[in-house]
């Protein structure tokens, strides 16, 4: 079986680690977001590419569910005592290896698909990881910031990368807008579409439906080659009860004009996309609404607490895929 | 009283050490070696300019004399992890810092000079700290390889960076040319030439007389710019009882047909550049063969054991910078 799956970070690598256990022969090949990718001291930064690789290869800090295990922050220490930040980027010494490398490669003329590829020889996900693009895109998000004091004064507008938007500020200000910067001019990686093409089933893990999976669909071509791929599009909610089961979603639903509910992500993505619909078991009563949208839908547990429980619930996507498929 | 020194790595850096508890109200400048700079994993790695650097600003590993103290290397062991070297240059966690943000300005367009104050002003090393020049120049070392079973065969001729000379093969084939690559076409960065035009005396301290106040004078413009300054230019032997302090001198020294002798590295320098040439104790039977070539010559204590040590050997450098210009 050949699963296509777009994957943001920790939403989707967890599911990823589930969906391997689920289907341990599967052919899977993950559609990398790179929206979220950052230049930070000169190297470049690939968060959820790195989040899916180090998650999948073993090597991530399982707490906070991002960067490495054993970690320790020298480097970042010393860069803060030539003044040089940002501070609020959490970039240990071990994880710094990942971003100079993969520098290295990209100055040596290497897309960064190829440089994926190269890192993944190492960390061995299990999966065949590609980035969207091998193109930059970064999403910024649009924000007002509340009275600093500055000269700038009270309800400065400022557009701002969404890193310093998520991990600096932690979404404390309304998202005004939000801009995947570059996507328009994007082409997906090679081996993007035809993965789409090739595939027996895709699904959206429980990711951000905004700067996530937004933001692959958002590469001109991947959108369109999911709706015309003829199999089963199956999405996971990340909403359960009204809130993100992880992160700060709704803060960048609202941006898209999108409340943050289980059924209001499925229209979101549309009929046009999706085939199925995953919402949890507190989202019982929203089934009714979703399959109006012309989705079929169900309920079913969503949080992944373990492995196991990821694992289940890509046993149930997949179990959604083939009531889809059977019709 | 202004002092300009010719630096390379651990001798010059050590000697400056010296200097600075000698005459600590001097207004020194160092014109540091930039031969020996290589890039590693993208990164610009200066260990000349950061030896003088770390050691004059207190950060310095002393046992080996080059990096940081309380160092580790867990950045190096995950690029290993990847395959990506070299692994026989040991690049700290704490360092690699240093080189990122200089890799850094670098590529936002300041030239090395400036690169260097910034760095400076952090590790405060109490001297003007200038690299020889912003252009780039990459000592070569030619050698003829030891039969490695390879392809290649026995007595393969190869020209290998200094550093892969140096710190990988440790110096262990005979280096058949010493080649400063860069250096004709380099020109003296900013402040060199008029600290040189300004300087009350000029100092060669032990270091390398080939690959680095050979490298430095290789420089267009820099060695007359010594010669025509008019003021006291004393050298301190690298080499004593026929054998170099630290390193491995001798090595490059037979590359350019010098013999290792402390008069032997006098007269290769030259009367038309030195003025004063201090050799340890237990070569002062060749004072006379010194001063034969034209270049007053002292026999001192040239071991540099302690900051104290290398402070008398400072002074007595300087003392004979007041012979000569008594003269």
């Amino acid at each position: 079986m050949r699963i296509v799956v777009l994957a943001g970070g920790i939403g989707g690598a967890r599911f990823l680690r589930g969906l391997k256990r689920a289907v341990p022969d599967a052919d899977i090949t993950v559609i990398g977001n790179t929206g979220d990718d950052i230049h930070l001291f000169g190297l470049k930064v690939c968060p959820d590419l790195d989040t899916v690789m180090y998650t999948l290869g073993g090597g991530i800090n399982e707490e906070q569910g991002w960067g490495l295990t054993d970690e320790t922050f020298r480097l970042k220490e010393e860069l803060a005592a030539y003044g040089v930040g940002p501070e609020w980027f959490g970039l240990g010494d071990r994880d710094f290896a990942t971003h100079i490398v993969r520098t290295q490669m990209l100055g040596a003329g290497y897309p960064l698909s190829a440089v994926t590829e190269a890192l993944c020889d190492r960390w061995k996900p299990g999966v065949r990881l590609i980035p969207m693009t091998d193109d930059r895109v970064e999403t910024h998000v649009a924000v007002t910031l509340p009275d600093s004091g500055s000269a700038a004064g009270p309800g400065e507008r400022r557009v701002i990368h969404f890193q310093e938007y998520w991990v600096r500020l932690r979404a404390s200000v309304p998202a005004e807008a939000v801009v995947p910067v570059g996507a328009e001019q994007a082409k997906p990686a090679p081996g993007v579409l035809e993965a789409i093409a090739e595939a027996d089933v895709i699904l959206f893990p429980p990711s951000n439906p905004v700067v996530s999976v937004g933001t692959i669909l958002a590469v001109p071509g991947i959108r369109e080659a999911i709706a015309d791929a003829g199999v089963p599009v199956i999405g996971l909610s990340p909403i359960v009860g009204d809130a993100p089961v992880r992160g700060m979603a709704d803060k960048v639903l609202a941006a898209v004009g999108v409340e943050s509910t289980a059924p209001a992500v499925a229209e979101h993505y549309g009929s046009g996309l999706l085939d199925g619909w995953l919402v949890d078991t507190v989202d019982a009563g929203c089934v009714e609404r979703v399959e109006a949208a012309g989705i079929r839908c169900r309920a079913v547990p969503l949080m992944m607490t373990d492995v196991d429980a990821a694992a289940r619930m890509a046993r149930e996507a997949l179990t959604l895929a083939e009531e889809v498929r059977a019709v």
